[in-house]
């Protein structure tokens, strides 16, 4: 749905001839990706990581501006972006109260990114509407990244969630990840389990029927040679994990609170939980969470949660790199 | 209403004697510029452009902190104004939030610039009452830019307003300028005219009965050997305009619905419009824009709107270094 | 309450082994002072004074990122924070809209403290809730810094107002500070007293009856030996003041607003009231002020409240430094 990169390039600064794969491109959707994509975004990300580590921030992206577009608030999204454009030297124009700004006068979302790649070299549009990303994107000459649009894509959270597995247990392939808690709604298990598909691994979904995987995601991974399977609880699935997802189950979804009552207890991770897991696992969360995982289990060393929020950084310090061509 | 600027300089950091016009002054109003003034502007503007199309961003302003007061929302100038402040790489104390800051305990606006002074080095300032930019003003020892007083002034609107027309024909001097909408409570347009009045124009004001230009305005314009022609249509002026400069008319404005039914559509521009233009002519808008310009007329190369959003960050980022002695 | 130093640089970048007075520690309470950190910390306040005298901005915490996290809104705290680490040549991540955010999904404080230190090397804190920075400074690695928790700390304002003190009056030995206004909850002046404790120094309290020092505090600074006394009116004690610092009586602590009528308009400092006070003297205020010192007052060369101000740029820019190793 975006223009192709040749044509957003076209439009960069004069003198500003860098190439790279993604160089110039929008980042929308986990489904942009193959399997070697995210090799490189991964050896990208490990390279920001070490920089991180060894002199904190440097100036990669010095001169250039991103203008971080929050239509609705997301506090760990929108600092993750805007301390990975500032560790790589880089100006942020945040933009979070668009409530009471021109768009609440009406004005229409195209316009607005029109309007912002005046002043910036790169957007992270989040926006409640799913497709909202894909409609920006069309509208600028200037990369756009979805950092997350409805019930839609937030591809970085998914690449995140991916690095995080890679870098916990060293490997992707051969690996056996169980998606805990409301698979129906969450967007984050939807993307991943996309990105898992591109792998050699088995997947289990754990989930209250009631929020089950949708039939046809399921069907369309089985497609792409995804090993799926389904329980109702974790039990039998635990002991063979390499990693366990925890997402939240919001009592909202439940017309009948009763069910929610009976359920919400099996979807919470305790030290009690964690001993039928392996001794080399990696607990996630995209959080933020609220009981889920109890917070006894923080100083398990298998509780990666923190970790992923670092993966992170690096994560997006790779992609605001190659979509400005310097990585 | 300021200080004169000896007074204001008079208080910038030792070693920091730097001159050059508009050095340590307020920019309040479009009364203050000279057609001299002007040009000197667009030299630094056109020099801005210079850089950022070929380096992105320099250092001009490195050390140097703005203060970007908005007590009322706009994503846009504020957007422009932090930019342009990181294009010359300044950094920025965005207060955005002023209902909730000590503001809204009471404190008065001296005590806030006051304080503000002590940490920035200019002071940007957008506020709901006519007026409140020179009380800041006078209460600063540091340069205070006005970024839109209630129905006041917005004086770097105007500039940039006038810089875009320079841009896109060349020239001002000879030309037609036709101003659409609402003309009665048009900030823009009453500034934009001011300026223009220190040079060689014709213009045309076009509005329904209700919204038109103040007559003491035009007839002050008058004085100033400005040649003005009021219409209620747009027919008869448009195929000898260069620039059409198009605003938004209010709903709220109408007592009587049914008057602004009758007349909104004749204030709509379609490429149907278009076509009894100058092939060289340059469509404007101050955005956002909602409904008054149709989205076809984006793709025509005289929609000069979103240039006109561009060429904002360059008079910007002149105005900041001129009152900061490094322009 | 918070982690030992040793604890916490164990975690700080690779590389980045500075050491030095407050290295990787938490800035919590007045308590943790002895005299001797503080004549340290006015020493590098004076440093940072002349640094943005002479230069305006260095790169002293270049490559270092605040995460600047406020629950209730402080203009001015978060604006002289900001400040202080871009006159540092560091970047900030200010986080104030806090209701909007994750927090307001029911994320706990320490979990959002543990994500903002993987963007972070620093975290400053303001929050309603009394030892919300205690929790926070337990659950960071990276070192914290109260702006503020509830009627408890606000430590880098009671050190602001000491380093006022000495920079108006060239010592603190030796003089008498009296205190005016609501001596009950004005954290302000409960932090400077602590610290006045640590010199040889007289102190008067003036405040209506209802809002009188507490009793524990007064017993526990005498403890410590300082000298106070308890007045009902200024007059009496004005003469012989080298310091008067006001603060605001709010009305809300009043049952019977006609006491609050009785009493408010003895606490007003204006020119007359001027009249009696020493020619050399500093007339404080924490701001902001809402009548407690009427603006005529504000060309009184005793008038220090703005200079105040400028202090805490000075002593925040001091204490960031310190806690990153970098003074």
């Amino acid at each position: 749905m975006s223009l192709p990169a040749h044509l957003k390039s076209r439009h960069l600064p004069l003198g500003d001839q860098r190439t790279g794969r993604f160089y110039g491109q929008d980042i929308l959707s986990v489904s942009q990706f193959t399997r070697d994509d995210l090799e490189y975004i991964f050896g990208v990300a490990d390279a920001m990581r070490n920089m991180v580590a060894h002199i904190g921030t440097f100036d990669l992206l010095k001169g250039k501006i991103l203008a971080n577009l929050f239509y609705e608030p997301s506090t760990r999204t929108s600092s993750s972006f805007l301390a990975a454009m500032e560790r790589l030297g880089g100006s942020v124009i945040p933009i979070s109260e668009v409530r009471y700004s021109s768009v609440s006068k009406g004005e229409s979302l195209p316009d607005t990114v029109r309007t912002l790649e005046c002043y910036a070299d790169v957007i992270v549009l989040r926006h409640p509407e799913t497709g909202a990303a894909a409609i920006a994107a069309q509208a600028a000459r200037k990369p756009v990244i979805n950092a997350g649009d409805g019930i839609g894509e937030h591809p970085t959270q998914a690449l995140l969630d991916l690095y995080t597995i890679r870098q916990e247990l060293g490997r992707i392939d051969g690996l056996t990840v169980t998606m805990l808690g409301d698979l129906k709604y969450g967007r984050t298990v939807h993307s991943l389990s996309k990105l898992l598909s591109l792998y050699d691994v088995n997947v289990h979904y754990v989930s209250p029927d009631l929020l089950k995987m949708p039939a046809d995601l399921v069907a369309q991974l089985n497609e792409h040679g995804l090993r799926q399977t389904e329980h109702a609880t974790l039990e039998g699935v635990l002991p063979e994990s390499d990693v366990l997802y925890v997402t939240r189950i919001q009592k909202e979804r439940f017309a009948d609170l009763n069910e929610y009552e009976g359920v919400k207890g099996a979807y919470v991770i305790t030290p009690e939980t964690m001993r039928s897991a392996k001794p080399r696992m990696a607990l996630m969360h995209p959080l933020p969470r609220v009981g889920e995982i109890s917070g006894e289990v923080d100083h398990d060393p298998r509780a990666a949660y923190f970790r992923q929020m670092e993966c992170g950084l690096y994560v997006r310090m790779a992609v605001l790199a190659m979509v400005l061509g310097k990585a």
